[in-house]
């Protein structure tokens, strides 16, 4: 990945331009759906009728979830590719399904364009989202197109299954659980920043800086989250049902007090504990940002975070998809963060500032 | 109904104006849907975890719709009031639910908004979605809430079930099949075309003209349509499967083409017997548009388009609800109307034009 190819995109990468209105809604539908093959027994009926059919395999409950994402809101073209784009609509949308302890099957994607797109753009942004539905095994079923007075608008909603006695609610942590956090955090949010602050340089330059090959890890994360299919088929493989879990969208701090909340509980977490990729300590260093906080409030981690008994630690003990971060404690009163210096903070959803400060 | 009720509706109505971002995202999720009661059993889990959790009723099959509205584009906020688009957002995405012959039990609702509306104004646009939810029985079980650069954007998703001898698609149509529209076409298309006149003289003159009151039932039906649920109960109840069915969203000739493209069959309509109601009449007469046209390429009734086989006739016949239109054809190479003079004219979706040259 060279800052080229990330901030130098112009539509001239594209040999033709056609307009989304040579084709119509229901031909601009047929052609952008036409290339998602149906994987899923589950999928009876996919786009073109008044509604898509689905079979729900036996004795499982079903899960829904939805995502609304704004152009200038959620993602700036200007630095994210429209293939980029796509996959992550997708991904990060299903991750809300793993964090059911659930499977995703299927997806619908509703889309507003306005007439700067052109066919060739909306076919980026579906290849996008094509690939996702491959590495995550989820079928197409439906969706929406319209035009926008402004921007670019993304709906998907996914539907995935869970057996009853697997799903894993955000209310269930229990006393003295230990709290699990998958991957390494902090990288997504310090990618986005090397990326805000490459564009600044660029717009103000126009020259491009090879400052982006050195972060391609943490760039990656912000460009194209994974969602974590693999742990949740690492629970079922090692026979772990988590007592509580959520994925990382907003931060840790404030998924943290979800689960808190939700399960009226409360947390310490070990600063020490807390894993991060040694790209992202460079980045925070050169960024003269703290790690810690970058962890705690940096969003779009899209890792998973939950809650097992003390009795199921045997089972992911050595997992290096794994860390334990902390633990439920029923002698505190709101949730709190033990720094390496001994220190007890309160963790709050808005901590940046206060944890800035100390 | 009168144009105070509709024209003149500043924010002014409400006594007081508190900012959305004095919520938060998390708190306005909680604070629009704590007023949605949970009413289907299927609905094992709503708004506040990562995603819904739902149980489909047993043997039957899911089906599954989606509809992204962008301000300005499907909607105007001038002259419709957001307790009324609330309500029709949902309404309208219902139909496609009962166009598969199925009863919807479940929508998610997620909404983009831009810093010119308050709380109070949310709280109609979902007292509105609220009322849809309590006359078709369904439940809201999740969303997302955004803010957006412009206008409102609306995104919902609608799930319901139907066992599987019971499923209609647009594809089964068969040979001599009768075509049956139900209630009365053109209304809501000449509503649209009443609000739009006295919104411009409203404009250009600032007095509001009594104009609406004497189209109360076709403003109506362009404001606060009603999605057929009573007609897919009929079907029930008259032991009636149609062999292929769709709501009439873009207007009677465009359906008629879906339904004959996809059943690879094809219409003859009888002009005589399309069903309008005399204050669409009326209103036709007045603007001097002509009835059939309205009918065939105004959009947004929401009533129901589908075919039955001859020997389903003496079920439906007598019944206020339906109206049969028209029949399969093996004799004709394409869909064709004929006209009260005996004229045989192909049936087009963008048939506007070629109709007003006849």
């Amino acid at each position: 990945m060279t800052i080229e190819s990330v901030l130098l995109r112009p539509k001239s990468n594209h040999m033709s331009r056609t307009e989304l209105s040579s084709l119509g809604e229901f031909g601009l539908i047929k052609h952008l759906t036409d290339h998602f093959p149906v994987r899923r027994g589950s999928t009876i009926l996919g786009p073109g009728d008044d509604a898509a059919v689905l079979k729900t395999p036996q004795s499982e409950l079903t899960v829904v979830t939805t995502d609304l994402l704004i152009e200038g809101v959620h993602f700036d073209l200007s630095y994210v590719p429209l293939k980029h784009l796509g996959y992550k609509a997708v991904a990060v949308n299903l991750s809300d399904v793993y964090a059911m302890n659930a499977m995703p099957q299927q997806i619908t994607v509703s889309i507003a364009l306005s007439n700067r797109f052109s066919l060739e753009a909306v076919e980026e942004l579906y290849a996008g989202m094509q690939a996702a539905c491959e590495r995550y095994d989820v079928d197409l079923i439906g969706g929406d197109t319209s035009s926008s007075v402004s921007g670019l608008v993304i709906s998907i909603t996914a539907i995935g299954y869970v057996a009853p006695d697997k799903l894993v609610k955000r209310s269930g942590a229990g006393s003295g659980d230990l709290l699990v956090v998958t991957g390494d955090l902090g990288s997504a949010f310090l990618g986005l920043q090397i990326l805000e602050r490459e564009k600044q340089v660029f717009q103000a330059t126009k020259v491009a800086q090879p400052k982006l090959e050195e972060y391609e890890y943490i760039i990656g994360r912000q460009l194209k989250p994974e969602a974590r299919k693999d742990v949740v088929e690492w629970l079922q493989k090692l026979d772990v049902v988590p007592t509580s879990m959520i994925d990382i969208s907003d931060g840790l701090a404030s998924e943290v007090l979800h689960l808190a909340d939700q399960s009226e509980r409360n947390f310490v977490i070990y600063e020490e504990k807390l894993p991060f990729a040694p790209e992202a300590q460079r980045a925070s260093d050169e960024l003269n940002l703290e790690m810690t906080t970058c962890i705690l409030n940096g969003g779009e981690e899209y890792e998973l975070l939950f809650t097992i008994r003390q009795s199921d630690y045997d089972k992911i003990k050595g997992n290096p998809n794994f860390t334990v971060i902390g633990h439920e404690s029923d002698e505190i009163k709101s949730s709190v963060l033990l720094t390496r210096l001994g220190q007890s903070l309160p963790i709050t959803a808005q901590g940046w500032d206060a944890f800035l400060q100390r």
